[in-house]
């Protein structure tokens, strides 16, 4: 069933303010749909909707919102919905809120939580931010090695409707060490009277709590599996990530990776969601800085003032040669920062990286002075020679710039894709204007 | 484990030949890890490491393999062996493999499968490229309706061992008709009994063969969902796919993305096997694309040579308030390009969107015209105002165009990523020099 033919059921009993009749319809429903739902139906109706859920759902729908209509809500929920939803939620799920709301809103909520959601919460948040940790789930179900098959299907059965997910449980020592995984599916199909340690496979896979939250996505892509166990340094098992929460995962940092490419500043809040102000701050400190990177080039070309005074057609073929600079560059950082992003190459390639890029620039150069070279012959053919020698320059050290400077930053600690595409044309432009004019007055005299 | 401590074990059982203990010590290894390993040993040890591995694993693991490792094994391998690493491999994979290879290999590929798996294979290879057809595997468990829940069992403990997934089953029609999903915990805690018809709650969320296989990574990351079935248009089940397929798939298409943005042409290959030629030819055509658009630019420059002639202080300015148009122009661009790939944003928002980018821009045009009017200030104080309406003219003529160019190529049937940084800066920079000029014309004189 489509996402239209789920809705419209649905909006129809809203209409007719047939309220009642929702809780047996929506029965089985994803909580993104119905949160989706809850999104298109008019304000008005939101909180009336949202009433109508069974408790049971509505913190999980809750938590699926966006932060406009979850904001509209917590303002007119009172105190006693305020905690029956944030009871009913995923501990992930509410740690992702809590992570979201403004400090003051947060105070608020811890105060609705009971003694042990609170320590939860408090232990999930105390993790760096972007981290693992942030992202696990301690609702998982543990076996003990001592214990036969029967005695673990009988306890999943008494503890797993509570938890989210226990198609894998876990083994572990009784001091909480992480033995190993086991699919739901292995149990089932062993003799019931075996015991469970005669079912550890070994080596498990796991992450650390502190690690970035990219490795997840990493180790989950590479090693194909839908679930991971989280350990902390005592290898004491902490909790679980599942593969929908990594989906996320990718898309939010590949969101990131993409927004500093471009370059746009850090965004908390979607793209939807964001106000102006929020967007004005995001972009324009680095709108700033190239500005004054760009000075560079325009003191280059004043300071060449006589030579292109001299050759005037010399200006015609300046945007073009400059930009086949930094085009090439950007996709030599593109190809490298992305590769870098996802694992696939290793700071400790540069060199092979670099040899390769190489051949790969002058081969472009190459093409490319050709293809400038026609326009020359056309246009102005007292500079072919001038135009061809500068794009060939002009590409290889805008290539290698592109190539180098992800690795350069990596270097010292910062994000690769800081090395954006406006940086990357920006530095390659000053080189390209050096380039092009210190060639021109060698070959045609200042 | 970490992977390390995996593979150090492995590798002095390699160094030493003791090759008839490591079908032992690999048991319960992920086949990703066994890949990596046989990449990292010398070329000529490669194939003795292989041919020790079990038959059960060695297809799972040659699926992992990268291009460059996959075709040397494929040249040693006998036509027997060659055989069971193609009928151990999960359905889903051998497409992939299938996918990648060049005609003749596959062909060859093809005559070694049994009847059933040719057919199989043959049926994935007929989705179209990108589809979701080609993610699925026909592994999954089918259950049926006025079955008890303990035949469902019965049924999953003879057949669940043999696929790649039994966390979630499938409740079909006699005719193949998908019913609902249920997983196998929901089962394990049913009574025996009950009917699996009891268990059905609907609506079960699934996605069509010839889905875009984004579509699969949209739905899995909004309804947080681990395994999604496959229909045909008459609702019939022909598959599932997995999370960890689609965890693969999104960081494949963001690279596709990146790659746009670049803009860098389609790279079947990933970048680390890609050889010289294959990376000249994705990256030339575009470059020679940017070439001929900047010659638009460079006409614009020579058109207005009297003005710059006049007040040669205009060319200092030159690169600096051209790229602010093509840096806002990208920004605007990428976020847009973004979030219409994560689905955040609707083609059919596109007037709201406008609205609040040119507030934005606006903004943005006003604060970089501070900037530059400082600059111009101390450096030439002549053009002072010519240059602080230029850049809040071009801020936001650059902004309109990002914004607008990736949904009007959506519009026309194109992907919005062609809207690439380089793309908006060359046309930006068109613009960028008309603005210039005609209010440097108009205010200075030409």
């Amino acid at each position: 069933m489509t996402k239209q033919e789920l809705t419209e059921d649905l909006r129809d009993l809203v209409a007719d303010r047939r309220w009642d009749e929702i809780p047996s319809r929506i029965e089985g429903w994803p909580d993104a749909a119905l949160a989706d739902l809850l999104m298109e139906v008019p304000a008005t109706d939101r909180m009336l909707l949202f009433r109508a859920f069974p408790v049971e759902v509505a913190g999980e729908v809750f938590a699926e919102l966006s932060g406009e209509a979850r904001d509209q809500l917590l303002e007119e929920l009172t105190d006693d919905e305020t905690r029956l939803v944030l009871e009913k939620m995923d501990a992930d799920d509410r740690t992702h809120l809590l992570e979201e709301l403004p400090g003051e809103v947060v105070q608020r909520l811890l105060n609705f939580l009971s003694a042990e959601e609170l320590e939860e919460a408090r232990t999930l948040l105390g993790y760096p931010e972007e981290s693992v940790g942030r992202l696990m789930t301690p609702d998982y179900v543990m076996i003990q090695p001592e214990w036969t098959v029967r005695d673990a299907l009988d306890h999943i059965r008494a503890q797993g409707r509570e938890y989210e997910t226990v198609d894998v449980v876990y083994i572990v020592e009784e001091d909480g060490t992480l033995i190993d995984a086991v699919g739901l599916r292995r149990l089932l199909m062993a003799s019931e009277g075996v015991e469970i340690r005669e079912l550890v496979r070994g080596p498990v896979i796991y992450l650390h709590a502190t690690d970035d939250r990219e490795e997840a996505v990493r180790v989950m892509a590479r090693y194909d599996l839908n679930v991971l166990p989280v350990v902390n340094e005592r290898d004491i098992l902490l909790g679980i990530v599942t593969a929908d929460d990594v989906l996320d995962v990718a898309e939010e940092e590949a969101t990131e990776d993409f927004h500093k490419m471009a370059p746009i500043g850090l965004m908390k809040e979607s793209f939807r969601d964001a106000g102006v102000a929020l967007l004005w701050r995001a972009r324009v400190g680095w709108l700033l800085v190239l500005v004054f990177v760009n000075i560079f080039s325009g003191a280059g070309i004043e300071y060449f003032e006589d030579t292109l005074a001299a050759t005037i057609s010399l200006a015609f073929f300046l945007p073009l040669l400059i930009d086949s600079g930094g085009n090439a560059g950007s996709q030599a950082a593109t190809l490298m920062v992305r590769a870098l992003a996802t694992g696939e190459v290793k700071v400790r390639d540069w060199m092979k990286l670099l040899g390769k890029e190489i051949f790969v620039a002058l081969m472009l150069g190459v093409t490319m002075a050709a293809g400038v070279a026609l326009v020359a012959a056309y246009r102005a053919p007292e500079v072919l020679i001038v135009v061809s020698l500068t794009m060939t320059c002009i590409v290889l050290v805008g290539s290698l710039i592109g190539t180098l400077l992800p690795f350069i930053l990596t270097r010292f600690g910062l994000d690769p894709a800081t090395a954006s595409a406006p940086l990357i044309t920006s530095m390659a432009d000053i080189c390209g204007v050096l380039i092009y004019f210190s060639i021109a007055t060698a070959i045609l005299g200042s």
